[in-house]
């Protein structure tokens, strides 16, 4: 099969380059250093910070606290620290509380030490369990530092949305942090800092159709901040030092401003591909676990499971029919291990669960080649049961 | 002035991206995430272990040692901490000794405690001071951990090449560590990474024609490796986590495989431009101090100080002619403060100092612009004394 006839189904990995950050992105390739004097320098400058609002214009937050990382992976471990600073007094976080379903990034802890990481269960919907967290945050010992709480937007492996207003609610009750890794959320869900009540975000680049090798902590405040993970030239107001990676930053900027508009519009149409494509599964193969549906969801994600079907060789099978898709998260290289965010939601994580993520993009057309990919696969599971 | 008439001279602080580079580049702008196991991210992940072996071929390294980063001062944040490890065992640095000309990335000592870092001296040729790094390495603790010394190759504000051999001697001799800083050495000087005997070199693409946000630690064995300072889904062998920089990673691989071709002929060329360009400074103004003259330096680079102009004077001066240099090194926004680097030379530190840095397209016609404005600039501090 020619690889143009091949079938993209793995935004939630990488999302393919928007033409208007593509644009960006090539008239930012022959900028100068945006830390020199020179015309040179400030014409780089200007375009930096142009970038800036336009990412700040799409979660509602001031320009001045926008914070540009290599991608969210370093904003995560930028913010998860003990150690933050509230002008030049050092203010100490005493523990993390994160949910059970979050990215390797977030749970990692960052700079915590292991020690001074909980994880708070979820609901077999894949919902934080709100009432875990209240129970944790109450046996939280406020002489170690205040508590900070980070709880992903929306799931990237399912697309459950979580309860971020109610979790941001328990954590202002006890004066803790809240970071949201709103990677999966923005441009799918509307998102304004200040409704939810977040003390910082994280997104990225790649995902809403910008390039890789960008992202942003975004702070709701300029005063209280983490201390910095890579220092040495001061840039970025000293949070985060290393010349700007300019072209990429543009592009960002760029796929910012197209994420922040027309987003019910989008949602519509890529919910009906989705209701179509779940609808198809159902019919060809009616004991198709799709995980997550009993809660909110994006519009452009399906996390399913055909019993007896592993992940490694469904992944396998779709991918020699033309449809690119994951079993999980995309992390580290080519790793196909068992989700943890099945295992957190009380399934067993040997069931193999594959994901499709849909996109601007994504056509009618294509979703009737995955239907018959799907119908294919599900086949020679039926034929040959559990050893397919 | 139009700006296709401006010269640009700041070659240190980021070089014009190259064809080659560009073309890479915009070539992985489609590719997908080199973590999916689908056909197109094998794709993606083949792209990325092409570029990995460009850049290992540029210094002599193996490319399993190769660890993509968002740039050098990340790079220099990864590898300067007291915590390495040997597979799975747990290796303590004791101290760090930098000399007192490092870039800042290098000099705020990464993980390490203020404490734990002792500045080298330099010569007053910009020259690392052996007599004093042995006498550092020979009060060190070794109850502590091992020592780590951290020199750069070639300063980025003189272009002076620092005794890297000498060094590393020293530094085996007391069983230590040794990190290499050769942003602004690669493509300028010969350097195979066995023949100095340095442990770890950290690279930029951004100085060498490659595009911004992406540089390179690199080690010499694959056994000793610093912890992680961006932990998540485990990219580059767990060592670098977040999404690969692909398109910036291609763009790398094809400067660093230009950069290591033609070096003697492209050095030729550009020491004969900086020789025309420092005899006519002299012959303008017979006081122009330039730094590091008596020392071996790179072929690109001339610092230098008219005794009566603040560097920011100067570099205002020359920026209203259409040329554009820099004030010592780029780093921390439109910072222009005084130059660490002179006055660990012994100079006053506010003597103004300006950097004028040339490339592979520097041309004889932009040396003769430099020194028409040159001989204006100095024109005016003739007449006008101490005072301009």
């Amino acid at each position: 099969m020619a690889a143009s006839q091949r079938v993209y189904m793995d935004w939630n990995a990488t999302a393919p380059l928007l033409d208007e950050a593509r644009t960006a992105l090539v008239a930012g390739l022959d900028l100068m250093n945006p830390s020199s004097v020179h015309g040179e320098g400030r014409a780089a400058r200007a375009a930096l910070e142009k970038a800036r609002r336009q990412v700040a214009g799409l979660v509602g937050a001031s320009p001045a606290n926008v914070v540009f990382t290599s991608g969210a992976t370093e904003a995560a471990n930028l913010v998860l620290t003990p150690e933050f600073r509230m002008g030049r007094r050092a203010v100490s976080i005493g523990h993390l509380y994160v949910s059970a379903i979050e990215h390797p990034a977030i749970r990692e802890g960052g700079r915590f030490s292991v020690g001074s990481v909980t994880e708070v269960p979820v609901t077999s919907n894949g919902v934080l369990d709100l009432e875990a967290l209240r129970l944790a945050l109450d046996a939280h010992d406020d002489n170690k530092g205040l508590p900070m709480v980070a709880v992903m937007a929306v799931n990237n492996e399912t697309g459950t949305i979580q309860p971020l207003q109610a979790v941001a609610e328990r954590v202002r009750a006890k004066g803790g942090l809240l970071v949201v890794d709103a990677v999966q959320a923005v441009g799918r869900i509307a998102l304004d800092m200040e409704a939810i009540g977040a003390d910082f975000l994280i997104i990225s680049s790649h995902k809403i159709g910008g390039p890789k090798g960008v992202g942003a902590l975004i702070a709701r405040g300029e005063t209280l901040m983490p201390a910095p993970l890579v220092r040495g030239g001061g840039q970025e107001k000293g949070h985060r030092s290393g010349t700007e990676n300019l072209p990429a930053i543009l592009g960002f900027g760029a796929a910012a401003e197209v994420a922040s508009q027309n987003l019910e519009d989008r949602n519509a149409r890529i919910a009906s591909l989705r209701d179509r494509l779940e609808a198809g599964m159902r019919q060809v193969f009616p004991d198709v676990v799709i995980h997550g549906a009993g809660a909110p969801r994006v519009a452009n994600t399906c996390f399913f499971s055909l019993p007896g079907l592993k992940s490694e060789t469904g992944q396998i099978a779709f991918d020699l029919e033309g449809i690119a898709l994951s079993a999980g998260s995309a992390c580290s290289s080519g790793k196909v291990g068992e989700s943890h965010v099945l295992a957190a939601m009380g399934c067993d994580p040997k069931l193999g669960a594959l994901r499709l993520s849909l996109g601007v993009s994504t056509t009618r057309e294509e979703i009737e080649r995955v239907l018959a990919a799907f119908a294919k696969v599900a086949g020679r599971l039926n034929r040959n049961g559990q050893a397919a």
